[in-house]
């Protein structure tokens, strides 16, 4: 069997991409390892147009619903790791099978960038997370810690600080990054203490975390926290992709209508250079990487019917 | 009183756009003849994501409700006519007021575009409608015609043949240009009669369309026909606005950022030429000017607070 397109990812973006594609009348699969992508990890959603407010649980149901009934093939639990070329075609190999394809839509996403210091490998799921979200509740009336200082640190203050008894936060900027309403929101809290100019050096504990250890105006301040929450940022689930361009930041280049450098290949969402990193823009992307899909296929005459 | 950012339009790029600067803490104003632009005459819709079917009409009034939650300020029915420079500021100019702003998104969209023949004014909303979805209600059992060969006229044909006694086409090529899956079901209903190679010389009536007058063949033929529905492409709203670089068919010139050629002056949606006309798409290009024009005013220090 040679699908029309693979699409790989079923964040915001490939999502997109299957319901367009379906529509146009090509056959489809989706491989991922989740459905929802970040969606899935977000918190209240307040500007996704059309959903005034919305859960990034509820919205995530809402995406798979769609792409369910769009009459997409679907392999979920599964992670590309190679696309090779195969005279005309592409093949997408995951740990379990391997797909052939007239064309590539990459939509993998990004995933939280770690802190890089020493222990952080033993306490993740310990003690340090990657998402206020899934994990804020576990630490209920404890003693937190968020790193980091944009608007996914703030947000995560900010469900943060009713839930646990005292949030620290640690961010290397002199000031918050992210948007105002946010900061703003952020000083009022009396049981949030702010450590702007500063570094975690170690993380430490028993079996689980117990404490970190962090540089601040030149000193080292110890804080007994039960929970560090990692927020400072994302990196592109781009290192299985060696056959494309990538930036510095191993962002998918992609030009204005989606394609990569390689013709039949076409990348959408988080894990492109577009800067702006937005469910509402994936998705965007992600129906302009259809589009140019088909343009693709119908003028090179590719399309089965 | 001098805004932030004056938003010209407000469809789905011109709501994202405001949605996503008053959540940076901006002061917004949304100036538009409608809240919804081109999704208040959409039919049904199933490629917005999120929704795996929803009406125009439906979606509209989520935009609505979306964006005056927002808390932008809207001056609705309004159409700007003139932007110009004054200082460091710009001036949008209405019919009614004027309006000054640090930043402009124009977000005007398209309309639909006119036949161009005598007496089209006269018969406007009188038996001559540029909308299958809104208007072919009102011509059950009644003969009609429509004008075009692409998408748009196929899809409109479709719908209409159910509720009027007969269909006529006039086309001005000598085939359709749409969708093959439309064209065929096109050529196999009973009570369509398609003209290709074919213009309108005149319309004609007294109060309301009776009649238009086509050539065909180098012969003038006469058709009596209640409804006449223009299908023949969109033209973008874009003639008020003499400041910024457009193409030939006057879609505003935007780079990936959405930024025009000039400084401060930011376009999203149909009025560009970005040439994914989606609803999904114009949100995704809004949220984008949107973060555009905030790095603009921090960059250049003309953030209020």
């Amino acid at each position: 069997m040679v699908y029309d397109s693979v699409i790989l990812g079923a964040g915001p973006a490939g999502i997109t991409a299957a319901v367009y594609l379906v529509r146009k009348g090509l056959k489809v699969l989706v491989v991922s390892v989740d459905v929802g992508g970040q969606t899935l990890i977000s918190g209240s959603i307040e500007n996704y147009t059309g959903f005034s407010f919305v859960t990034g649980a509820d919205l995530s149901l809402k995406f798979r619903e769609h792409m369910k009934l769009s009459g997409a093939y679907l392999r979920e639990f599964e992670r590309a790791e190679k696309i090779v070329r195969e005279d005309e075609l592409f093949v997408v190999k995951t740990e379990k099978d391997e797909y052939k394809a007239k064309t590539v839509v990459v939509a993998t996403g990004k995933r939280s960038r770690e802190l890089g210091v020493k222990g952080e490998n033993k306490f993740k799921n310990k003690g340090i997370t990657y998402c206020v979200t899934c994990d804020g509740p576990l630490f209920k009336n404890k003693e937190v810690c968020v790193v980091g200082g944009g608007n996914s640190a703030l947000e995560g203050i900010i469900e943060l600080r009713r839930l646990a008894s005292k949030v620290y936060v640690v961010n290397s900027g002199s000031e918050f990054t992210g948007d105002k309403v946010l900061i703003d929101k952020v000083y009022g809290f009396d049981n949030v203490r702010i450590y702007h100019d500063a570094a975690i050096d170690e993380v430490y504990g028993s079996e689980y975390l117990e404490g970190i250890k962090i540089r601040h105006n030149n000193e080292s301040v110890d804080i007994k926290v039960k929970g560090l929450f990692v927020e400072i940022g994302l990196v592109p689930n781009s290192g299985f992709l060696d056959i494309v361009k990538k930036n510095e930041f191993n962002e998918i280049v992609v030009d204005k209508h989606n394609g990569t450098d390689i013709a039949g290949i076409f990348a959408a969402g988080d894990v492109t250079d577009v800067p702006e990193k937005q469910i509402i823009v994936a998705c965007g992307e992600g129906a302009k990487a259809a589009l140019s899909v088909f343009k693709y296929l119908f003028s090179n005459n590719k399309l089965s019917y």
